[in-house]
């Protein structure tokens, strides 16, 4: 089953590895709004910045969540998505 | 009897499967906000990137809800679309 | 007696048949916005795609009501009409 | 005295038959936002759909009141009129 | 001391007049937002409509007050100014 | 150390006289928002009207204070600005 | 690790020193928002007047945090940047 994002929106799917990173990447408890880590693998038509196999940061209240297949999944416009994690 | 939504937006039948799919999709409880899925029977003038027999995801709060011969239907506008299920 | 809309407003009729129509549409009880339907009798000049005479489901918050000869009538903008029942 | 209202501001004075009229309009108690009916006396110079003289309608809540030697006048801007009541 | 208001904004006294006038305008006290009256002082570069020496009308609450050599004085943007009051 | 407000943002140094000025001019307590006074100490690229050295008025609530070597500033935008006091 | 933030969203390492810096510069206790410094590590797309080495001022609940190898970041947009501190 594949999943095509309308417009501005991202397709993206939760990395396992939450808190800590190879990279060292946390996310701290005390933070008011905790962004977190995922992996894109589709991206709307008027999608600009973020491609297919991006690491991306977003707040965790951004967006809207879907499961398939008992993985977790994220819908969010690429206006809310902070950044690019790199190397 | 048809019924022909206004500019940008779409005309939708909630499919029977609900919360699993031969795809394997479902929406978790506990989600904030549960995408869900429809049928698309009809598109207004304006709308873009959605045609007739689309399958939908679409947060629950979004749209309104109307009933014809037994079958419920959504009015919603395709900016609050999230994305369309292929496959 | 009669109205002219201004602009993007549509003078609606309520029409009598209510929750039960000859096409089997009613609006269900346990919906959080019910939309409700109305036949056009006059548009303001900056409507584009609702013609007098036309049957129109609308939710019910939106517009403003009217009563002349004791008929219910609803002031409300294009944008706000959900689309146009037909057939 | 005369008053001249800025930009697309329109000067209506209340007419005195209030709930019922000639033509038979009146506005029921039970509506949640009841409109009224008043006659134009000035525009301002963005005004494109109303004319000194015409009987307009508009929520209750809308606009500004002044009075002027005892007559109500109502300042309010020509998208918060709902229309012209002709005949 | 002279002050010279900035943009679309406008510098006006207080007339001593208050509620009643030579013309007969007062402002009655059940009135939701109670019109005030005052003298134009000084226009900013983006005012359109209104000159200096005009009288004009705004609503209460709007703009920002301020007391210069014991007059008190309004700072407003033009496009909460009602109208002007003439002759 | 300097400080070089961005965009449409002005640097401004509270002046000292605060309440009465040579001028006449001061807050009165009761007002619901109390404009201040403040010299101008630099300019962002975007800001019009305001030049380094005008004393302007401003909104008690307007703006972001910071403290450099004992001077209270305050960083505004240009749009919040009521205007300048000259003479 | 690299970041690269998206669009108009700045990339800012908070700098120790924090309240008390070699210019002067704190921030006192008692302001409503207190501003806070940074160090500009990296831009986005549509970043204009900001550029990576500038050491900004910005309000404290601006933009989101997160840390990386122990040090406490910052991605904030540009319109919510206060100014550069130079010097």
């Amino acid at each position: 089953m594949k999943f095509k994002p309308l417009k501005d929106r991202v397709f993206v799917r939760y990395t396992e590895e939450g808190e800590k990173t190879a990279g060292g990447l946390y996310i701290p408890d005390s933070a008011k709004e905790k962004p977190q880590k995922g992996l894109v693998e589709a991206v709307g038509s008027e999608v600009k910045e973020i491609k297919v196999g991006n690491t991306i940061l977003f707040d965790k209240y951004s967006g809207s969540k879907v499961n398939i297949d008992n993985n977790e999944y994220l819908i969010i416009k690429e206006e809310d998505i902070l950044g690019i994690v790199e190397g």
